[in-house]
C-alpha cells in the first residue's frame, strides 16, 4: 500500500521503494509466530462486528461442500497487503529504514562515498536534513542499499538487518509488531484450505526474507515490488544472480492485481488492504464469481498504534492514506473496513 | 527450451513465443492424467540406468532426515522445461501451432484482415508459404493470438483449442503427447514432499490453462514467458485484465533462473530441461549447497518420437536443439543425459 511516484513509463528504480519516493522520511526479540489454529474462537483478537463475522461467514460458506458458494481448496486464494494491513507502517515504511540504516555499510565498502551527498547527509544522522532530500537523492539511497549485489548478499544482509532494529516508538523488532488479529486470521484461513499470500508494494526479496516465520508464508507466496536479477558468473564461475536498478513489477494501485495476475495466476475469494494502493486489489477480488471479500483496515487508534486517514476526518497523511473516496468506493460496494480501535481486542501479540 | 530471438534490449512481444520467432514454421481423447504414486516401483515406465538411479537416490538422500543432504519439506522444489522435456516439441512447438490456427478466428472477428498479410497466407492454408513469411510477418500473428483480450478471453479460447487440437502425426490430443515417464517422475516428487513447477519458455498464460489438468500442476506454479496485462475497467464498470504485447519475462536460458527467482524465490533441488534453453536453469540447480540433480531428455528415439540433437551427431535442429556444447558440459559437471530410446520404457500412456 504505498503510494507510487512513478508513473508506468518511469521504471527506472528499485524493487520495492517505488512508492516509498514520495515520501519526505520523518521518522525486540521473540516472534510473532504463526503455529497452529487454537481451539475455541478462531479470531479470539477480534471484537465480534462485521468485519469479524464477514471473515467467518465467508470461510464458512466457501468450505461447506453443499454452499452454492462452495470453493474447492485448490482455488482458496487469500491476499494480503503488509504495510499498514499486518504490521505497522508508521511513521514509516520499515524498507525506508532499512535503506537509511544500510548507509554506513554501504559507506564502509565505497569509502569514496563518505564525502558525497546524498551519503554525507543520512550519515551525519541529522534528521531534519535527512528530510528534506530531494526524491532524485533518496533514489540514490535506494539504488545504493537495493541493488547491485548477489540476491544471495541481500538476503544476509536483510536478515541481519531484521533481526536487531527496532521501531523508537514500542523499542521492538519490527517483526514484533504484527498485528495479533491479522495474524489469527491467516491462521484461520490456512486451517481451512486457504493459501495465503502477501501481496505487497514492498521489495519482494525484502519481505521474502522473514515472510515465512513472522507470517507462516513461504517466499513463493510473498508477491511484491520486484526489480529485475540478471544471470551470470563470479569469477569462480560460479552461477550468481544480480539485483538490478530496473523495476519488472511496481506492486501497488493497479500493479497489485496486475502482479497477482502474474505470480499466481487466479483471482483472490479474500483480500485485506488498508490504502489507496490497495484499492484495484480488492475490485478485483470482489469483482469475481460466487461469495468474495474485501476488507480495509482502518487505523483510527491514535492510543495503541496510529491514527490517520484522511478518511472520516482522521489526520491526513503520505504514508498509507486511507481516503475518503476509498471509504466510500468500500461503503457502496459492500466491503468491510476494519475499525482498529473497535475491532481489534488486542493489536499486537504483547498486548 | 525455445531458442531467443531477442535480445534483452528487444522487449517487444510476446509472453512465451519470443522465441518462437527464430524458426521457419514447419508443420485425442483422455487424459494422462497425475494421480497417486502407484506402489512399487515408483518410475515403471523407466529402464534401470543412470538417469533412473539419480532421480531415486536424489529423493532418498533429500528426505531422510539422517541425511546429510536432507531438504527441508518447504524447500523440496523441483523444475520442469515443458517442450521437449514434459511432451512432443517437435515438428513445432504446440503453441506456434495454436497461433496459427487461431488465425481464423482472428479474422472473422476483423474481417478487414482477410486481404491483409500474413493473415492472407495463413488464411490460404499453403504451408510452403507460410513457412516462408519473414520473422516480423509471424510477430503479427502472434501479437494478434496472443494479446489484446482480457485474460478469461485467453484462456477460454486456449482451452477451447486444446481440447479438441489434435497432434498430426499421432491424430491425439496434443495433451496426450506428455511423456509418461516424466509424469512418473512428477508424482515420484510430489509423493515425497517436493512442490513440482514447470518453467517453460512457452506462455505461462497459455501453460497455466491446462497444467493442473495434465500435471498435476497448479497455475502458481508455472513459471513461464510472460507478457504483462493491464488492469483497467469494461464498459460496465467490471475490473478486467487485458493481455499486453510488451513481453515481462523472457522465460530462456538466463531469464529461466532469473523467472524462477522472480515467481518462486527458492533455488531447485532438481530441475529437469532438454535443450540450450535450460542450460542456465540446470547449472544455476547444480550450484546449490548439498545434492542437487540436473537431467537433461535427448530426444534419440525416432522410431517411438523424434530424433534430434545435434549433440552426439543426431540432427540439427531450430526446435530444442541439444547441441554437442552442451552435451560436453553435462558431462563434465555431473549432470545426467536421459536418453528417451534406452531409458524410457514406453514414452506416452498409450504405447
Amino acid at each position: 500500500m504505498m503510494k507510487s511516484a512513478f508513473g508506468p513509463n518511469r521504471r527506472v528504480v528499485l524493487g520495492g521503494l517505488a512508492g516509498l519516493l514520495s515520501l519526505r522520511v520523518a521518522g525486540a526479540h521473540g516472534q510473532t509466530g504463526a503455529g497452529d489454529l487454537p481451539p475455541g474462537d478462531p479470531l479470539p483478537s477480534w471484537n465480534d462486528g462485521p468485519a469479524k463475522a464477514a471473515i467467518i461467514e465467508l470461510v464458512k460458506s466457501t468450505t461447506d461442500a453443499a454452499n452454492p458458494n462452495f470453493v474447492p481448496p485448490e482455488a482458496r486464494v487469500a491476499t494480503f497487503d503488509q504495510d499498514g494491513t499486518t504490521w505497522v507502517e508508521h511513521p514509516i515504511y520499515t524498507q525506508v529504514i532499512y535503506c537509511l540504516e544500510r548507509v554506513p555499510a554501504v559507506v564502509r565498502e565505497k569509502p569514496e562515498l563518505k564525502e558525497v551527498e546524498p551519503f554525507k547527509t543520512v550519515l551525519s544522522g541529522d534528521r531534519a536534513a535527512i528530510e528534506k532530500l530531494p526524491t532524485d537523492e533518496l533514489l540514490k539511497i535506494l539504488f545504493a542499499t537495493l541493488s547491485g549485489m548477489t540476491v544471495d548478499e541481500f538476503q544476509a544482509q536483510v536478515s541481519a538487518w531484521i533481526a536487531t532494529a527496532k521501531h523508537p516508538r514500542w523499542d521492538r523488532l519490527y517483526t514484533e509488531l504484527t498485528y495479533q488479529p491479522m495474524l489469527e486470521v491467516m491462521r484461520y484461513l490456512r486451517a481451512n484450505g486457504y493459501k495465503t499470500y502477501i501481496v505487497t508494494g514492498g521489495g519482494q526479496d525484502f519481505v521474502r526474507v522473514y515472510s515465512e516465520r513472522v507470517y507462516g508464508i513461504p517466499p513463493e507466496q510473498v508477491v511484491g515490488s520486484a526489480g529485475g536479477v540478471t544471470y551470470g558468473y563470479a569469477k569462480d564461475g560460479r552461477p550468481i544472480l544480480t539485483k538490478e536498478s530496473k523495476l519488472l513489477l511496481n506492486d501497488n494501485n493497479a500493479g497489485k492485481p496486475e502482479g497477482i495476475h502474474l505470480e499466481i495466476g487466479r483471482r483472490p475469494v479474500i483480500a485485506f488492504g488498508n490504502s489507496t494502493g490497495d484499492r484495484q486489489m480488492l475490485e478485483y477480488t470482489k469483482a469475481g464469481d460466487g461469495a468474495r471479500a474485501a476488507l480495509l483496515v482502518l487505523h483510527d487508534d491514535a492510543e495503541r498504534e496510529y491514527a490517520y486517514g484522511p478518511a472520516l476526518g482522521l489526520p491526513d497523511t503520505k504514508v498509507g492514506a486511507f481516503t475518503q473516496d476509498l471509504y466510500d468506493e468500500a461503503k457502496k460496494d459492500g466491503w468491510f473496513v476494519i475499525s482498529m480501535k473497535r475491532d481489534w481486542k488486542k493489536i499486537f501479540s504483547f498486548d
